[in-house]
């Protein structure tokens, strides 16, 4: 954090933390992408300043094909530079061991707040998933952090409406369970500010939150959030994503168009835009298709016209 | 405005302005829609409850193919419904000629603040447009009502950076020179929540925002604006329009979108939002291609997956 502190400087009144998801949620739904190339890509996030990244996902390359390979992306990865931390998504003990061997550090792990996305997500039940927490805390003992993201925090396309209430005491018992942070997910594009608002009121603000952009509310909910003081968001670089166990679900809150925003609004993000847009032109590259992002279509407001 | 509360109902705290602007912003860069096509858009507003609508401009047909036939879409349209009011976007005193003759009683006029998109966009220095206020005025007299539309308001893609207190004080000299109304336009994606406050600061919120969605922020930008006090929106269906004089400009704020978010947000809009998406699926046919809203792509967020 010390690293972060100088990159972004002392005039910085606010700042937050950024954990880029791309390489793991962004392409999960993409046709695969060689190793070398999601490594690439990873380098050139760390490039950008990206200090938290979510590289790979220790899953069945059945069910995400385009996931396959995390150990192999970790060996070529390396260890993250200096000032950077590289997370993982696992679903289960097993796919914490993997990421263990691999020589992570943090993990990421998925427990739903809707019973019929948890079924089709994971196959299992939410106290299925909520005693995976506590499984994968006893796998990899005290010192690896562990971040549990509820999915579908704001709403369910099979069940609708979640009540933020029982949503935050989801979250309460994956805290209980093991997790040492939480990241509060709209899995498929139901948040709105006034949802946000109601959930930070159950939550308090430091927790995460991870947008989808299905209805063209991720960045209005995330500048909701910052006014609510919550300063940790997941962000893909390109804007791409979305589950492929969701229907309907859009892409991730892309990178560049929060970094946008925020360096406008003087909140540090340690990131810089010109780098993130040149992860977005090459992700953009290994996907064969434009990405979501309209500040990667039309460029930074400061890039003027040439007269 | 006594209809448009009924609507509503007591209940609503908030109420909103929208100005549908998608027959003319809309429209105006796509391939040219035959008239009754889009007298039929306008039916189709009306019918959702849209009570402002600008539907046609008084403007060279060679300048703007798609605009042509402004006299065919009033006689075709007749008078407003009870509640509902048309406007017209006229360049000049010819053009509000023509509107007049037509049955408007409403108009709308852009005087830009970047001297450069003025010269490409109407072919007149600031100064020379701000003359056309007062010569519309008078020779619509005193009765019909006159907003002057200020373009390029936060920022040009030309020059750049545009001083909010000299954009608010070429609002009030529109104002001196016949303009009843002022609405601000982000005619090339430029606004940002910070940038809408600083004008905002200026002007005060008695004003209305035309919202562009280049760079992803017409929607946070609306949204930071109604925290401020602003009221008045124009906002297009399906989120179309965009200058044809504008390098990089996107579509307007989508009308569904925004409805959308404030139907969640209990800010009343008079507007039903399944009544704006059958706009919106009508504008689609009509363009031949997919709308830029994510709403309109996704579905209200209330829309289940069949389980």
């Amino acid at each position: 954090m010390s690293e972060r502190s100088e990159r972004t400087g002392p005039a910085s009144a606010v700042s937050i933390d950024i954990r880029e998801v791309g390489p793991r949620d962004g392409l999960q739904p993409e046709a695969p992408v060689p190793v070398a190339a999601r490594v690439e890509l990873v380098s050139t996030l760390v490039a950008a300043g990206v200090a938290t990244i979510e590289v790979a996902a220790f899953v069945s390359p059945k069910a995400v094909p385009a996931m396959a390979g995390a150990g192999e992306v970790m060996a070529a990865l390396g260890p993250a530079p200096d000032g950077v931390r590289y997370v993982a998504l696992v679903p289960n003990a097993k796919g914490a061991e993997l990421a263990l061997a691999a020589g992570l550090s943090a993990l990421t792990l998925t427990v739903s707040a809707s019973e019929a996305y948890s079924q089709r997500n994971v196959r299992m039940s939410v106290e299925e998933s909520l005693g995976q927490v506590a499984a994968v805390r006893a796998v990899v003992g005290p010192s690896v952090a562990l971040d549990v993201v509820v999915s579908c925090a704001f709403g369910s396309p099979y069940e609708g409406e979640m009540a933020p209430g029982e949503v935050a005491a989801l979250g309460a018992r994956a805290r209980s369970s093991g997790a040492d942070a939480l990241t509060y997910a709209d899995t498929t594009g139901m948040a709105t500010p006034r949802r946000v608002a109601e959930l930070v009121a159950e939550t308090g603000p430091a927790v995460g939150l991870h947008l989808h952009d299905t209805r063209g509310t991720a960045l209005v909910n995330a500048y909701a959030a910052m006014s609510l003081g919550v300063r940790r968001f997941d962000t893909a670089v390109g804007g791409l994503g979305g589950s492929p166990f969701a229907a309907g679900a859009g892409g991730n809150l892309a990178t560049e168009d929060l970094v946008h925003l925020c360096d406008d609004l003087g909140v540090a993000t340690g990131i810089s835009l010109e780098g993130v847009l040149a992860a977005s032109a090459q992700v953009a590259d290994l996907v064969g298709h434009v990405v979501p992002s309209r500040v990667a279509a039309a460029g930074p407001r400061s890039r003027l016209h040439p007269a």
